[in-house]
């Protein structure tokens, strides 16, 4: 199945932003990215740990979105990941990255591109 | 955040599995091989699509693991990703991704593996 696959890792996110440890708030964000790219949502899960940090999925009909942060060290992980089963979804999966990224105003960020699988 | 991630793209699997079309066989499948490898599941989303077709994800202490199966196709992608906070989890990665890809028995398989992030 052929796809492609963002990830970036994100530093100098300030912790007192709501959606670095509330998971309510982290789970709306997601969800209103996704329908804002155009990719439809078909289930999440997000849980808060102790002391804090929120870890959360959201799945789509073009596979899903993972998001992971550490308000302790101002970190944060995002993948995107679709697959391009009747069309073509790399700009939709590029404008959710952006706008996640957005959500959390890092100072820096490390990004990672895979494409993956082959043409099907 | 400091971690790796695994990505392994399946080919020539036998549509009929139960793990490939049967969401609660999947479902008990991933959490199996988590827990066999070490990791601790926090959480985990499951959806079946129509006409047939699993997505999935189950949510870690230590990130996340997903497949997407696609039996019309033959087709299974898998994402394994640890955080390496407080332990070095990449030898559990490992054997998590082994497991699962032993789980759908493929007759070809594209690996990636990415390090993620800086030392924290």
């Amino acid at each position: 199945m052929q796809g492609l696959h963002l990830t970036a890792d994100l530093s100098g996110c300030d912790p007192a932003r709501p959606v670095m440890g509330d998971a309510a708030a982290l789970r709306e964000r997601c969800l209103a990215a996704v329908r804002a790219a155009g990719l439809a949502p078909v289930g999440e899960v997000f849980h808060r740990f102790e002391p804090g940090g929120v870890t959360g999925v959201v799945l789509l009909a073009e596979s899903h979105v993972a998001v992971h942060t550490w308000p302790e060290l101002g970190a944060v992980t995002l993948d995107v990941y679709v697959c391009n089963f009747g069309a073509d979804n790399s700009a939709r999966a590029r404008a959710l990255l952006a706008a996640l990224e957005q959500a959390f105003a890092p100072a820096g960020a490390q990004r990672h591109e895979i494409v993956r699988g082959t043409q099907a």
